[in-house]
């Protein structure tokens, strides 16, 4: 059981959580996972010697690696949450994860570590959207 | 002229910026020194003798502290914006600001360090809320 | 097979990784994962009725976050790596898991969410000794 | 006066800084101001034409700004400092603004952003060190 699971399970009894841990826990662990391998795909998209091509998607990982950490961080202290600010915050991430993803997967077929890459954003995008329709 | 103000001007002359310069070096400038400020009054607040009339202080605090900094970070890399990520991301930032700008307030007659919060985040709540205009 | 490792193997063959792929990976997801864990830890602690008695613990834990967070994101883009600066990260790192590891501890008979975030702290510390032991 | 000159004068009197608060403010406020600065190189860096030349470039301010943001968030927190954490954090923070001072330095010439991003790390550097004298 990650990390993430078991903090949600030992909360003290009396916290009421709003949102099935669960649910809750598969978000943080797919945005943290998605933050690291947008920021490994970025070195790796780096390497590679046709740079002009790989410009937009180093942009979007950028962006996704540093959205996704602001959601797991977020999301990972659930006490005392503000739905008003919880809810862009991931709409934000399903939209970066989803955009970052798109452009991922059309270098996937040359680039493996773009299509791992791309698989991180579409579970992360999946997770999010799971999020949002429970939580509203 | 701070960095984010100089770096903005810096860009390639074939760069469109569909943003005014000043608007979005304010809102960067502004966010950065949010995300600063909170975590600065997280320590602050622990170190109060009555923590827990703070918890929900300290908790809007690194909230508002780690959607700025994911905000600042964003909008300082501007040549490839997503409009559908920045606008809920932007708009998450204010939600947040507001909200910790509120608490921090009401604490700002006995702590000072709450007094120099609030202030951190209704700037950079007015910024954005500036940005968000203008960018629709 | 985490994203971590999955990314590492996949850069282009031309390219020499320094370190071994699996003990990089190990210290990548480490890292990240105890960051989460005491993100999650701040959150936790804050919900408990003895606060005073948290405040070390709370404190750590936000450094624990932020160093973690900086060494995984580094250690994820080692395609060209400058072991000057890799090598004091790193060690602030497995310095911050002790301190942390040993305060969180110290909870764990009352707190799970302690216990857990030891686990990941000490989990780190390790992973990162081992790394600095190959680098050197 | 800066936010975090404030707020490191809005502490409680009882607490101890064993640190000059002026010295403190300004390696925090170097050290966000160059997390800044190095996250819009990159994206400057990125929009140039002849990009192989900038690959070198790109990673350290991606690295510079990951431990320049750490540096900080931790510094700003200074109630209760582990010093051998703080140290080797700040050491690397040294390292990597040197070097990423270096490499900006020789495109200083040609792109304004990187004159400007050279300046930032150099500030940092300069701070950082002045730290650490006065720290030990």
């Amino acid at each position: 059981m990650s990390y993430a699971r078991q903090m949600l399970g030992s909360y003290r009894s009396d916290l009421t959580l709003d949102v099935d841990a669960e649910v809750l826990a598969a978000v943080i662990e797919a945005a943290a996972d998605c933050a690291q391998a947008c920021g490994a795909d970025t070195d790796a998209d780096l390497s590679e010697p046709h740079l002009a091509e790989m410009v937009a998607c180093i942009r979007l990982c950028l962006d996704c690696a540093d959205i996704c950490a602001a959601t797991a961080a977020v999301l990972s202290r659930p006490a005392s949450w503000h739905r008003r600010v919880v809810r862009p915050l991931v709409e934000a991430c399903v939209a970066i994860c989803q955009s970052c993803g798109d452009e991922c997967e059309q270098h996937a077929p040359r680039h493996a570590h773009c299509r791992v890459c791309a698989e991180a954003c579409r579970r992360c995008e999946k997770a999010c959207g799971e999020f949002l329709t429970i939580m509203k």
